[in-house]
C-alpha cells in the first residue's frame, strides 16, 4: 500500500462531468488499496472569469485582494470533487491551502512555499478519508493572509505536499500522455519519454516544454520526490521524473528530447565601447528593471573601432521595458544603437547522455543546417544545447533535430532506452 | 465619530456596477469621519449557481463540502468590494468568517454563532483600514471546519460582529426603504415605520415580514444593538430597530404593522380520542420528525363522542413529512382521519401599544369580517394577534386591517407616531 498524491489541473475538472470522472479515478486508486491525497486546480475558466470581474471593479487590484478572489476558484473545485467522491461511497474532505498547512512568503500572486505542516491532512488519511487540497494557494507566515503561488503553483503544491507527507509518488495529471521527445503538434512522430531525470526535466521546462513548471521540478529534485506525469483520460503509464536512472549510464539515451520556445525576443546593443564594466552596466540596468535575461552573446571586439555588439534574449513581454531601460542609459554608456527582434525561436537539445557522448553539438548543428536554417546564437550547458533561429524556421529545425537523433523511430523507446528494453 | 457596521446583501452587490456603487457609499461614510466595518453576502445569483453545480455532481452533497463550496460566494464578493474601495483611494481588507473570528457550532448549513473574536478586524480598524467581512459563514469551534449559518446568516453575522466590536449601529442595507406597515405590493398606501422595538420586529419577522430574519433581531435584542434597516439605493433614513422607544408610551403607535405569510399549511387531526396524553403523543411525534409547529387549536370535546379535533399550522414544505409521520401513529392513537390544507394564509397585527389599548382584537376581527373573510384559527401574544384565513382572502384582509388601524393615512407617520411628529 502506497501513499499517492494526485494533482488534477483545471482542464481535468472543467465541468461537472469531468469532476465525476476524476472522482471515479481517485476512487479506483483508493480501492486498489492505496492512500490518496488529491491536489486540485480551479475549474477550467474560473480563474479567467474572476480576473475579468476584478478588472471590472478596479484597473489595478491590490495583490492581497486578488489572491483572496482567485482562491475562491479552488474552493469551488475542491468542494465539488469531495462531493463527487462521497457520492461514490468514499469519505472525502476538502482543505484550503491554509488548512492543509501550506505556509508561504507574503508576496501576493507569486508567493513561495516556506513550509508545509500537513497535520490535518495526515489525520484525514489516518481516518481513511481522501483529503482534497486546494492547489496554488497558501497562507503567509507573517500576516496570515491568503496567498497564491503564481504560475505552476498547483503542481508545486502537489510536490511540496507529497514531500511533507513522505508520499511514494506525486502523480501530475494532464491532458496529454506524458512528456514527449518533442511537441507532437510539430513532430507527429514524437514519442512519450518513459523516464527522465530531474535535471533533464528542468532543462526541458526552462526551454519551453510547458508540461511541468520549473518550480515544481526543482522542488521535486530537492526532496527527491518521484513525479509521474500522466493523462487523466487513460490508465496508461506516463513519464516518470526521478533522480538518476538506474542501470548502466551508457544505456541511457543520449538525447531525451527537443524543446522549443517562441516566447523570447532578442535585443542587440550595437557599438558598445569596449571598456571594462560597460557590459556589466547594461545588465545591471536590466536587472534593476527586473528583466530576466536568458542567453547572452558578445562579439569579439573589432580592434579598429574599439567597439563591440552585445546580443541577449529575454521574454518578449519584457521587450518594451527593456528597450526603454536601455535607451535611458544610451548616452551614459555611449553605445550606437539598439536592435529589437521578436521573430526568433529557441531550439534546445536536452539529454543527460550528452555528457559522455562527444559529437552531439556537431550532429545538432548539421541537422539544423540541413534544412537551410541559420543559427543566430548558441548556448550550452552540461546536458543541453540551445540555439536561436528565425521563428519561421522553428518547426523544420525541431523536426530535423528530432530525426537526427533517431527520436522519431517507430521503436524509439526500445532504441533510445536500449538498456531498459531488453 | 462612530463605529458603523454596514451589511450589504446579494442584490446590493449583484454585479461589478453595483459593487462600485456600494464601495462609493462605504467611502462616503468613511469620509464623514466614521469607522466602517462591512459585512457582505455573495453576489446575486452566485449561491444558486454553486448549488446547481453541487446538484450536478451529487444528489445529496455532504454538509461540510456544501459549506466549503457556498462560502466561495462571499469570498468573491468581499474581495471585489475591497478592490473597488481601494480603487477609490481608501484602504480595505477582506476577511473570511474564520479570519474575522466568527466561531460557530458544527451544524453545517445551519451553524449557530457561539462567539466572535474580531481581533484582526479591530487591528484593521485601528490601522484606518475598512474591513470587509464575509457574511453567512464561520468556523466550527470543535473541528475547525468552515460552516455556514443558514437563512438570515449574513444579517446575523453583521449584528454579532457589531456587538463584539461594540459598534454604535448595525446598518442593514436592502433594496427597500425600510420596514413597512404592510407589504407595499398588497397595500400600496403602506408606509415606512421609522422606529420599531426588537419585540415588535421579532413578531413581524416570525409572521412573514421578510426584511429581517428572526435570528438577527434576537441577537440584536440580546446585545441591545441598534439596527438601522435602509435602502442601498438612497440616502434616506430607513427603520430603526431598537429597545424601548423613548417618550410617553401612550404616544406610541397602537399598531406597528400588518404582516402576512402564505408559506404555511394546516393539518387537522379529526376524531382524536379525548384522553390525557393523546395531544402530547401527536406533537411529540412531530417534534421527533423536526417539524416546527406554529399555531395549535383544539376544539372542545363533544361529550357525546368523547372525541375532539386538533388543528395546527406548520411550514408547508414540512407538510408531506408531517402527514406521513401522523399516518404512522394513526392506529396507535386511534384518531379518525387527517385533513391537509395548504391554501391558507396567516395575517398578523403587531404593536407594542396593544398592551395598553383594549378593543384591538375586536376592531381587527371586524375589519376582516367587513371584507367577507372567514377566520379559521386565532392565536394571540401580548403584542400580536394572528389569524388564519383562506389564502385567496389574504390581500383584501390585510388591506382592510391596515385601513382599520389608520395605517394607510397620508400622514401615517404623524398620526401613528403622534408624539414624535409634534
Amino acid at each position: 500500500m502506497a501513499l499517492v498524491v494526485q494533482k488534477y489541473g483545471g482542464s481535468s475538472v472543467a465541468d461537472a462531468e469531468s469532476i465525476k470522472r476524476v472522482a471515479q479515478r481517485i476512487v479506483t486508486t483508493k480501492k486498489a488499496g492505496h492512500s490518496v491525497v488529491v491536489v486540485v486546480s480551479a475549474m477550467g475558466d474560473t480563474t479567467d472569469e474572476l480576473l475579468d470581474l476584478a478588472e471590472q471593479v478596479s484597473p489595478l487590484p491590490p495583490g492581497r485582494e486578488l489572491d483572496m478572489l482567485l482562491t475562491a476558484g479552488e474552493r469551488i473545485s475542491m468542494a465539488l470533487l469531495a462531493m463527487a467522491i462521497e457520492n461514490l461511497g468514499h469519505e472525502a474532505r476538502s482543505f484550503t491551502g491554509s488548512q492543509a498547512g501550506v505556509i508561504t512568503t507574503s508576496l501576493h500572486g507569486a508567493a513561495r512555499i516556506i513550509d508545509v505542516t500537513p497535520g490535518r491532512i495526515s489525520t484525514a488519511i489516518d481516518d481513511g478519508s481522501i483529503p482534497i487540497v486546494a492547489g496554488f494557494q497558501g497562507v503567509s507566515q507573517d500576516s496570515k493572509d491568503i496567498t497564491t503561488l503564481g504560475r505552476g503553483g498547483s503542481d508545486t503544491t502537489a510536490v511540496a505536499l507529497a514531500a511533507a507527507l513522505e508520499a511514494d509518488v506525486c502523480e501530475i495529471y494532464t491532458d496529454v500522455d506524458g512528456v514527449f521527445t518533442a511537441d507532437p503538434r510539430i513532430v507527429p512522430a514524437a514519442r512519450r519519454i518513459p523516464r527522465i531525470t530531474y535535471e533533464e526535466m528542468l532543462e526541458m521546462a526552462a526551454c519551453g516544454a510547458k508540461i511541468l513548471h520549473l518550480r515544481c521540478v526543482e522542488y521535486a529534485r530537492r526532496y527527491n520526490m518521484p513525479i509521474h506525469v500522466r493523462s487523466s483520460f487513460t490508465m496508461k503509464e506516463g513519464t516518470w521524473v526521478t533522480g538518476s536512472i538506474e542501470g548502466n549510464e551508457m544505456e541511457q539515451p543520449i538525447i531525451s528530447g527537443v524543446a522549443h520556445d517562441r516566447s523570447e525576443a532578442k535585443i542587440t546593443v550595437v557599438g558598445v565601447p569596449d571598456r571594462v564594466g560597460e557590459a556589466a552596466a547594461i545588465f545591471t540596468a536590466l536587472s534593476d528593471a527586473e528583466i530576466n535575461i536568458d542567453m547572452i552573446v558578445q562579439n569579439v571586439s573589432a580592434a579598429a573601432t574599439g567597439r563591440t555588439d552585445i546580443s541577449f534574449t529575454l521574454p518578449a513581454n519584457s521587450g518594451q521595458v527593456a528597450m526603454a531601460t536601455l535607451k535611458k542609459i544610451q548616452e551614459k554608456i555611449g553605445f550606437d544603437s539598439l536592435r529589437y527582434d521578436d521573430q526568433i525561436g529557441k531550439i534546445s537539445l536536452i539529454g543527460a547522455g550528452m555528457r559522455s557522448h562527444p559529437g552531439v553539438t556537431a550532429r545538432f548543428f548539421d541537422a539544423i543546417a540541413s534544412v537551410g536554417t541559420n543559427i543566430e546564437m548558441i548556448t550550452t550547458s552540461e546536458i543541453r544545447i540551445s540555439v536561436i533561429v528565425n521563428q519561421d524556421r522553428v518547426d523544420e529545425a525541431v523536426a530535423a533535430a528530432h530525426r537526427a537523433f533517431d527520436l522519431d523511430s517507430e521503436q524509439v523507446e526500445a532504441v533510445v532506452y536500449g538498456g531498459t528494453g531488453r
